[in-house]
């Protein structure tokens, strides 16, 4: 005998989670069994909730409670803009800079010929649809630095372009706070390259 | 606005595990999202019969799906030793050695005068009862070597010796597989105490 039953399979589900070991799990697991019955039944029910009542925005792509989503309903924002970015959690990202008041497009992936995610895996084909219907003058592209964020943005700036819409990337450089020291050398020259006069 | 409020939900429920902070909290409940409905209702059910399905046994104090536990109902088992743990998981990893074949003790704690634990805190009233009612011989003592541990295991020790039942303390020592260089000098000093003659 090893653990009981419904610890075993406590342990089980939270060792599927990423990052979480069997060690983890089982202190969580036992973490749970001191927690109140009330905090877990939340627990329960938030887990649930969110298969349940998140569904994806039928305009951007992100996933909401509310369709169209909010920033896609709210009148303020600049219809003009919009920002592409591959994961839901990139919005949050950047919403949190407060400085951006365009709309979004969540693409759900990059695309990478290795893994077999070709542009028609992502919602490419909805970012198509809304340059076409919606007066959009400005794409900005912030999927992530690496190969397979880059290769998205090149192909959708190739794709796009011709269609008289300005097409930007974000920019790549030394991160604020960072080191030169430690920075490796691709983004240093990025950071080069991107250089700026000062005023 | 950041999340939708079904993910900020949950995010704010992993959150509150152990270890866990809000850029983990936030990666797990993004990933809850990814996952199969089935799965997460599995992952719900399991949280919920955590609590609702496992009770104490009421001879030994372990957490258990049946009254009284597998362990303390297994005929096999030697009645005449039992070992003093701290943690229901300090059960499963003495039963993991395969070694002890008797039975076991759950304080659900040790004494820490520090944090206001005393005897009366942890189960320390059912190992007496227990004492007196089974024809008990030895009692290992197997709480963890800290303070906490320490103290637990010496006053169960004064409390218990009179009684004519052996009082034994599990063995510290350079754990297996570890290195003499790395070994604080408390462990080294214990492991010199607690030599032994090779046969």
């Amino acid at each position: 005998m090893y653990y009981p039953e419904p610890i075993a399979k406590l342990i089980d589900a939270f060792g599927k989670l990423p990052g979480i070991g069997s060690k983890t799990a089982a202190r969580l697991a036992f973490h749970v069994l001191r927690m109140d019955e009330e905090d877990v039944t939340n627990f329960a029910k938030a887990l649930v909730n969110v298969k349940r009542n998140l569904q994806y925005c039928t305009v951007c792509c992100n996933i909401t409670d509310v369709v169209p989503c909010r920033i896609c309903q709210d009148k303020h924002r600049d219809a003009s803009v919009i920002c592409v970015v591959q994961e839901p959690k990139d919005v949050i990202a950047m919403e949190r800079t407060k400085e951006y008041q365009g709309l979004y497009h969540v693409l759900h992936g990059a695309i990478s010929p290795i893994e077999g995610i070709g542009p028609d895996e992502i919602r490419m084909a909805e970012l198509l649809k809304r340059l076409g219907d919606e007066k959009v003058q400005e794409l900005i592209l912030a999927t992530n630095p690496n190969i397979e964020g880059e290769a998205t943005a090149m192909y959708l700036s190739r794709l796009i372009k011709p269609f008289g819409i300005k097409v930007t990337r974000i920019a790549h450089g030394l991160p604020v706070g960072g080191d030169l020291e430690y920075a490796d050398e691709v983004t240093l020259s990025k950071a080069l390259e991107g250089r700026r006069e000062l005023l």
